[in-house]
């Protein structure tokens, strides 16, 4: 039974390194790559889409709004117009180097302030959607699971990945428990990994409060921007490969 | 007998409009189109691409050096690997707007500096002709006349097409007179369409001196960026049509 | 009697002129230049710092937000500490030019977004008042007539002019028509000057629904980004002198 | 007898944090902070002038070229107008946050592509001379030993100190081996510290064919990007105080 660990990679920018891109490689199945708008520029792209080839990673495009400074985590103000142009522009972009590489881009995952814009906006879902299905509709979109944007997906006929996150508790709604609230963390990689094992199998995780609640969960999200996060997603990997489960 | 005539376009930034697109798009064959590094962006780009497709007008990439103030007119010390990457974010970039409307990019014309650097430059011209190879190799590059740029057209197996200027004087070795020169300009659109004729039809064309010259005539180079321009080009392509020529 | 009329200047970018700056400078007395984020750049302002000089004209900084595409025009969300900062390198740059030619900076005008956010969110006003008391104390914030900015100054003890604006009508309540109502915009130079000298001698306007309001006007926004504009400006500033006032 | 260690700081970038600016400043007496050209921006500038003053160090802005993909490193070719421009809005952007902080600012050192530059093209020196002289004439000039910086601040009556490295080796002319010359650097804290001793007291240096040659020392430059550096200015500051010299 596969599972699919996916990390957003490629956010360093010129001479800013960010994160442990190669050592993470080893531990996922999907590479969220950043397109230069938020982070990431044509340098740190080539040299990302080759580490996830060499890794057999699929290769996923990481939109975000033109926000360098803000690392893209900072909402603005753009029309329905811009939102979509701006996700045909990165994606194109990214998928050069994958074209240029005799690959295939596997999927879209928009990042920051406009992935949480998405998941509540059905505007801006439907941008997203929109500019990805007229690009090439045999892309996935990853999104929120139970998010408008996998409302989009639907509308657009467009793959949908439904994204659940390793290390967040949730609330009974199936909503994630906010980052400010106690309790929004899960510790432990290897109880991490249990959670993650009923997510895949059974579609079902515990609430904050205890009650067992469905969900949809498709792919993972793990990080590995800093040294912590890496040995997180190392040991990830190793419960759950030990426990049959391929990555992928 | 077809006459091609291209010209760079969608070279305005945000809310700053520059040269008259939608006019010239009536007159010209082969549009090269800003890809957002010295002048463009994500919504120029979708316009002047929906533009182009309304009139029939073949898609080019016109990538340039990342400076948007300097309007990639002013050299950058750039690696071999960065202008190679360069290229290939921006042409992924503009044909993820190519490919969302359903149409076929044909080729890539180098900006400003960088068009000059390639042109002289074997080794830039080399990363330039890799870069469009290694994404698709059924594109045409457009690049100056006997230049370094052809060279490694050849030497990569990239289709090239030879460009000429419609109101530039060429030296009796076929390179263009500088522009400080004295006589570096040839005026008046009939004038210049007769050029046109002779190079395109006989591929020699009357250099400064008055001796016909052999050249190698596949493109011609047109402007739209002011309204004089604009005139320019209109008599210039019913000149070229009134003798029995079609643009494209 | 003096009047004051302040426009918005240095906002081209690059090789994009834009508006008539050089021809606008003769009918104004405040001049607001951008400052490198949402337009201009260091060529810009070191051109228009010095027509204004040559013209006689109090030159004032213009900061916006950091959004070149979108001429910071949209709304961006950031903190009251980057609000603040923002509008400290802003104003430190201008002033780098206004130092060098031995000149003076007279006061500082938000620009777009950023000034419409100041006139509604205290925080934000406090933030770009705290900035530029800090700067230099004896300096003047341009900001709208009655709001959160006129508080802000008088807060921090900042110099306030209060703005109002040439061609726009007003409701009952003392704000500005909105854009997208009926009747937002008073048209005829004449017209506007008649209300201009009633805003400024007897501090009333007639609004929308031809009641005589109370207004606080100190400084009168004017716009020279289009030839109709410029006319209406040189019109209005011939009628307001041709009655005796002196645009200073 | 005091000794002026310079360094490079304030050189993050929005996210990106860059070398070890909190620990360096103990061991320092003048901060090169970058101005959001080449590195930095408006919170980074502000953050770190605000360690400066707290460590009581001297302030200096260290403007580069507009590329903060290329970090500065790479040239450009602006012209000598643009060059003096670019330095007075770096250098007014910093003093924004100087002034606001009731501070002073003591120099102006130019970073990378631009400081080498300056180093060798009198042209480009001059530029960068009459834009600080022009802003403040107070202010200082931190360049290259022996370089055309040099003729500049004495030709424009501006203040200079001449900069030495502590961990560079000479040639017999006085300049530095170029890096990719063998010996180029000199290695142990310890031995560096001598040398610095040498060059500020007695104005010698021993080149790297082991001749006496005299150099004129006026700063000395050291770095704080990695924890080696960080260690070896920690050490080399160590070495010197307890040698009797303040670092100053």
């Amino acid at each position: 039974m596969k599972i699919d660990l996916n990390c957003d990679l490629g956010e360093g920018f010129g001479i800013h390194d960010f994160g442990f891109d190669a050592d993470i490689m080893k531990y996922i199945s999907s590479a969220n790559i950043a397109c230069g708008f938020h982070a990431g520029d044509y340098m740190t792209m080539a040299k990302t889409v080759e580490l996830a080839i060499r890794n057999n990673v699929k290769i996923g495009a990481h939109p975000g709004f033109p926000d360098l400074q803000g690392f893209g985590r900072r909402n603005m103000n753009l029309s329905l117009e811009e939102i979509q142009n701006l996700v045909t522009y990165q994606v194109g972009s990214l998928d050069g180097f994958v074209r240029s590489s005799n690959a295939k881009l596997n999927h879209v995952k928009p990042h920051g302030a406009l992935y949480n814009l998405a998941a509540e906006n059905q505007d801006v879902a439907n941008a997203i959607a929109k500019a990805i299905v007229n690009y090439n509709s045999d892309l996935f979109l990853y999104g929120l699971a139970g998010s408008k944007m996998e409302e989009s997906a639907k509308k657009f006929g467009l793959n949908f990945k439904s994204e659940v996150f390793a290390d967040r508790a949730y609330l009974d709604n199936g909503k994630l428990v906010p980052r400010t609230m106690k309790g929004a963390f899960v510790h432990g990689a290897k109880n991490c990994a249990l959670r993650i094992e009923s997510m895949i199998k059974e579609q079902v995780v515990q609430s904050i409060t205890g009650k067992w609640i469905p969900i949809n969960a498709q792919t993972i999200c793990v990080h590995g921007d800093n040294s912590e996060a890496l040995q997180f997603v190392k040991t990830l990997a190793q419960e759950l490969r030990g426990n049959g489960y391929e990555i992928g």
